[in-house]
């Protein structure tokens, strides 16, 4: 498998759970600074130029909660999701959440111009960021999390994928200490050896 | 099982996997006119206060891409998936792609409003919105679909997700005469006994 990451994306999700799931794998850097996410080789890989991308033999997997799913289920021995087809779909509605609301929420500080060419409405959403992410993280710590992992005593595909974007709070303007167990679920993270291991393969 | 919807919403396409599935459940509807979606009662199957949402037992399943692989893996004599791991891993990243890109991208027009509070702002967005969605019908039609269904010959959970977004290719100023594969499959499935059925009972 080669995987197609660029540092402090949300690739770093899928990083984690390779690394998790030992699973032989290439890393393929994908330089944001020079575009070459738009490059006509890349493009040839993932024609929506984005990252993260998973080459699988011919195939190519993309979007992370996809990717993610994936590694589980092809490496069953780490355990990294619930077999029981509704506790799979549970952690697959939380990764589809995190994709689809939160790290959205979250790009709008960045790429509003996906969404608006106007200079001053791509600052109107800058501005909003914070609030609109905080509110999901509300409801992630209230309704969600139940401890120590998001699913509970188990480590799920969940886990890194929360701890991906979470990386990103103080930037888009939220304080985690508002958010007392997802702060301590980050903290906890950050000590376990795939994710020290990941975070150093991606700046290497 | 209980189905909590609101006609002409993302719901559609699991009522109609529902549908295909011959799955017994209760319909639910949700009433937008009235912000049925923020009434306690509903806050309590959905905190997150949106549709769909499927109630299994004590549990609440919601995000479309979630509810729809649900369906899928607990029903399999519907055969709405591809059982092997990557081929089921590709629809998913298709309707997570469906979730978090197209489906938001259409959800500036009408819903600028979760992103950016000024005026001008969300008025900008809502200019962007033909933009953004054909971008994202362009990279379907020419990177993805493969006809006559999404994934070939065999209909997918991946079909009513694209139809039910489709739908609303006119109301967010896509021409459908520039996609010519996407246009037929929304008229193949307008034909389909499944879709049918959904769309009288979303509206009776
Ligand atoms: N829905 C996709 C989103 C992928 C995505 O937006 N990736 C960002 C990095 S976090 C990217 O590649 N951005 C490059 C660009 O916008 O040019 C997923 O979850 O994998
Ligand atoms: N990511 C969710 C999105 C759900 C969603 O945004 N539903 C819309 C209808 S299409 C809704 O309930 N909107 C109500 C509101 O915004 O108040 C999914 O795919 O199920």
């Amino acid at each position: 498998m080669q995987f197609f990451y660029t540092p402090d994306t949300c690739a770093l999700a899928s990083l984690i759970c390779l690394i998790e799931a030992e699973a032989p794998f290439e890393l393929c850097r994908i330089d944001f600074a020079s575009e070459q996410q738009k490059s006509e080789a890349y493009l040839r890989i993932n024609p929506k130029a984005r990252v993260p991308a998973l080459k699988v033999g011919s195939e190519v997997l993309t979007e992370t909660p996809a990717i993610l799913a994936y590694i589980a289920q092809a490496f069953p021995e780490a355990a990294l999701a619930p077999s029981d087809a509704l506790a799979f779909a549970q952690v697959q509605a939380f990764n589809s959440y995190l994709c689809s609301t939160l790290h959205v929420a979250h790009a709008h500080r960045m790429r509003g111009y996906r969404w608006a060419d106007d200079h001053s409405a791509i600052e109107a959403m800058k501005a909003k960021v914070p609030q609109s992410v905080a509110a999901c993280y509300t409801y992630i710590e209230q309704a969600v999390f139940e401890g120590p992992f998001v699913f509970g005593d188990a480590f799920t595909i969940a886990d890194p994928y929360l701890f991906t974007i979470a990386q990103w709070m103080e930037s888009d303007g939220v304080d985690p200490a508002g958010f007392p167990k997802l702060a301590a679920h980050r903290d906890r993270l950050r000590q376990r050896p795939s994710v020290v291991r990941a975070l150093q393969e991606e700046t290497t």
